[in-house]
């Protein structure tokens, strides 16, 4: 595998007193809609809102000075895109992202009010991968990817750590962890930590029903793509095929992967709003739908759901809210 | 005073495993907002979206037997509701709310899925205080007042002893810690439980402009009313007048009293969904807003903000959202 447990660790010793370490919360509430124990990871109060900042600022903080002084460039929807620009901020580099002009909004905001520049492309005519390469060709950047990279994934996977310290610090025993998958770094990143710490706990990966590319990879063996009409609301799990490092790591440690409808994920949001009291994003909130629908056995168990993302465009989420 | 610090600590004891340790949140963001160190105390994840549970657990539990059979009466726009009918629930016993016929219906509805009976009055022309001692009276039932009983305001000083603890685990000294303040038992337990644990924290009221019964009674020396005519979208917070019990301790242990307007609660509740992704009700987000808008020096301090409910109607939460 391309990470091992001590890059992990590696990655965490980084991120100390950097990245938000983001709590495991038990709602009595929760509890008893999925008739066991659910540990709630809110990355909502990560820095800028979702898990990316740890994998970017694994990335940067590793840039020689020769490399800082020219800059880092990656493509995203969004919250990658400010998880670089974050992590480019604090190390005093400069960071291009390659963005789809449909991103949303806020996610757009937010990349430009960290600093960073954006480029952007047509999702149906142009490759946000080729824009990127050759951004990096003229500028001599480093890229950094979203999840097909050692480091990024070592730094998601700190997430794992936190997960199984805090799971025992509040005397649990973790049975399973669910975990939305897009490209699958978070997922692999978490399976390869708490594969170490607590190797009882079954890792799954969640994704959107139109985008279970990580589904069906591992079920068939090899990497199978989406459909390029597929379509989700989850804006940030919109990958095409999972990746070349992530898919190896997911296919040996998953226990299993699960899929859940737009409709479910936004029935979670708004179980998220009324009885959390917490905002997440679709895309953010896949696992916990994934646990309120039954998707695996949660009676009786505890289970660990991964809330990886609150970057909601407001408009989108009050219209979820109101058709409730 | 009514309530010294072992009536807190005893409290706590009563509370252990039932109510929720609510987490002490540091998010580098809302620390760059204020220019100084920002902990923010998340109620909104304790048992029905609020600290209300924690005094009317601490009440209900030391019911006798006979009491509890008899049942329990309170009037309340909505937590305290929710609160005593989760109580009340827990102990199995029975109890019976009065509420102002215009109180958000999410609360309404809460209250009723917990299994408590409403009896609805007019805010206008009837008086909730002899509704309810009348149904004391026909059902011997005890009446569970929203603040003004030494029980209720011990339970909310739990949350004081927790505050105090998390920012010791984060190896933070607190110099300051804003409260909102209805009827004041909230912000009175707090100091009572702060004052003992770390004495050299200045504990603030935080009111509704038009509410601020607690800042002129404080600065007269007399228990002072609201005018009739006043107004606030702080649901929770419209309290007529301070307590008998707590006005003397929020007048010896109070280090000041600071006031919002409405627009700088709504300010402050856009902030938490965007910048802390957590929800936020109008009354609950009166200790944020004062910070956010330099009430107090927050620049090179630390600071703690009581976020004390979370239960928003989804409608007005969205209006709030989309005219920011």
């Amino acid at each position: 595998m391309a990470v091992a447990f001590h890059d992990v660790t590696a990655a965490r010793a980084r991120l100390a007193g950097v990245a938000v370490r983001t709590p495991l919360l038990q709602i009595p509430a929760a509890n008893e809609a999925v008739g066991g124990i659910l540990l709630i990871k809110f990355e909502g109060v990560q820095r800028e809102g979702s898990f990316k900042f740890r994998g970017a600022y694994n990335r940067l903080v590793q840039l020689t000075a020769e490399e800082r002084e020219r800059g880092v460039v990656a493509w995203s929807s969004g919250n990658h895109a400010q998880g670089v620009a974050s992590a480019a901020r604090l190390l005093s580099t400069h960071a291009t992202i390659v963005m789809p002009a449909d991103a949303p909004q806020v996610k757009i905001q937010n990349t430009l009010r960290l600093g960073a520049k954006i480029v952007f492309y047509d999702r149906a005519t142009e490759s946000r991968e080729q824009i990127a390469r050759r951004l990096c060709a003229d500028q001599g950047s480093v890229l950094v990817p979203s999840y097909d990279d050692p480091h990024i994934i070592a730094g998601q996977g700190t997430m794992g750590i936190e997960i199984a310290e805090q799971a025992y610090d509040q005397r649990c025993t973790i049975d399973q962890v669910l975990v939305p998958c897009g490209g699958g770094g978070l997922v692999a990143g978490n399976a390869i930590a708490l594969q170490t710490l607590t190797p009882q706990a079954r890792v799954y990966s969640v994704e959107p029903l139109e985008f279970d590319d990580t589904a069906r990879s591992v079920a068939l063996g090899s990497i199978q793509r989406n459909r390029p009409e597929a379509r989700s609301i989850c804006d940030a799990l919109l990958t095409p095929e999972p990746g070349e490092l992530t898919f190896p790591i997911n296919r040996l440690l998953l226990a299993g992967t699960l899929a859940v409808s737009d409709d479910e994920v936004r029935a979670a949001m708004v179980f998220a709003f009324a009885t959390l009291r917490l905002v997440v994003e679709p895309g953010g909130a896949v696992a916990l739908a994934a646990a309120l629908t039954g998707k695996v056995k949660t009676k009786g168990v505890t289970t660990v759901v991964v809330l990886s993302g609150s970057n909601p465009d407001p408009a989108m989420y009050c219209q979820i809210l109101s058709n409730r």
